[in-house]
């Protein structure tokens, strides 16, 4: 389903239609504004969690924490965090119980949410420098798997980094690491460029979350840090409880891109 | 005292001879390497602690936190953060009760200690792109004031923003801000550039922390966000207990500056 030449470009206009039940992939939605990977935890949890993003700011680079118990941001004034984004994950002790469209009644008043910076944000400052985004002119979600590579630990979690691909042009390659080296908080320049084994993945083909996305000749996967790694954190951890947004189905803020660049 | 002729260039070198009993601002030591602030409250006060730091982060912008009464960092392996800093600042409810060379009398077990960038680690780039260091060429630690400006509150944590000012020649001032720019680690760009009333300092030559620095004709003062912030807030929300490093005498880590660079 290729949504990016009739979505909204306003983000307020974007969180109503999921508010009322929309879903799907966010690649390609409310250009320039940024886009934001949600994982709310009980309080009790907290401090782990914050930890293990400070610890791993490639894979975590956080935007925000509420208050305990607040489904509201600086970041999107009016949103509600329960119910804006386009599906959610409901986990219990590291295991998935349901994805629905909102968690409302889901919430309990001892969540912290973290809202970490998401690589749909940068997909705009690379498709102004020329980077063709492969999954986008396919109206698909973009491909992510579960690397080899450990996060460092926090407290009671650990798990290993998610990835996100893009496939890249030999000759845009430049461009998509100078483009994204300077947005740290929507995890910054790639990890890892070219054979997917460096990265413990297997088949390009078959991603543990997203679709699979089609090279060109030539092309060059490239592999940036990416906002689900929390969930592998989760699912490797086992907190009590924990919501999550569904890979690829972000929520979308007020901010600009422009302002989480450093030069 | 001008020790840049003599000091140390080596962080291992310089840290045993802080732990031999040494003091004095770091700024010039160990070029190349990174400086850090360091801020240690008990575990209870740590999520407060990350999370103002994770909503304050150009003053306050992490490089490591310890585990909960660990005294030992990956930034500086064999470095003990009781002894290894020139000078210490203890604090007993917002109140400076001790100015020791170590801590290891006043240590708890339940300390759990921040690591934040300083600006001297971007010292060093200035240098190599031609501005001059004023408090350096003088011998001087640098002028440090706090600021009108409030830091956004997290938990139980409050207080004004700390700025560190330079005074930069206008020929300079585009690479002075270009430079900090790319190391958002260690504070990134300026907070404010030109008349000090515009963050509510009154008088120049009347520091709050550091040393006056003399300006040469037409400099302009440009100020940048200060890690020595979290001290501030220490003594405006009164945590119970606390310790940090004294304004100006850093931890200097192994890590190198470069490490930090965003492009």
């Amino acid at each position: 389903m290729s949504l990016t030449s009739t979505v909204p470009g306003n983000p307020k206009e974007a969180r109503a239609l999921f508010r009322s039940g929309v879903s799907g992939p966010t690649a390609g939605w409310a250009a320039g504004h940024t886009q934001a990977n949600l994982i709310a935890v009980p309080a009790d949890w907290a401090y782990d969690m914050l930890l293990f993003c400070q610890r791993n700011p490639k894979p975590c680079p956080v935007l925000d924490v509420t208050d305990e118990g607040s489904w509201t941001t600086p970041l999107a004034p009016g949103a509600d965090l329960r119910t804006d984004l386009p599906r959610y994950r409901v986990w219990e002790a590291g295991d998935l119980v349901a994805e629905p469209t909102d968690v409302a009644g889901h919430w309990r008043d001892d969540l912290v949410s973290f809202l970490i910076g998401c690589s749909f944000t940068f997909e705009w400052a690379l498709t102004e420098s020329g980077v063709p985004m492969r999954h986008i002119e396919q109206g698909r979600n973009v491909s992510m798997y579960v690397s080899e590579r450990p996060c460092r630990p926090a407290g009671r979690l650990h798990g290993p980094m998610v990835v996100s691909m893009r496939h890249v042009p030999p000759e845009h390659l430049a461009a998509a690491i100078r483009e994204t080296a300077l947005l740290p908080a929507v995890h910054g320049s790639p990890v890892h460029c070219g054979d997917p084994a460096g990265l413990g993945i297997d088949d390009l083909d078959r991603p543990d979350f997203g679709d699979p996305v089609a090279a060109e000749p030539g092309d060059i996967p490239v592999f940036w840090a990416c906002g689900v790694t929390p969930q592998a954190a989760v699912m490797a951890s086992r907190p009590p409880f924990a919501i999550t947004h569904a890979p690829g189905q972000m929520f979308i803020t007020d901010a600009r891109d422009e302002q989480y660049r450093v030069a």
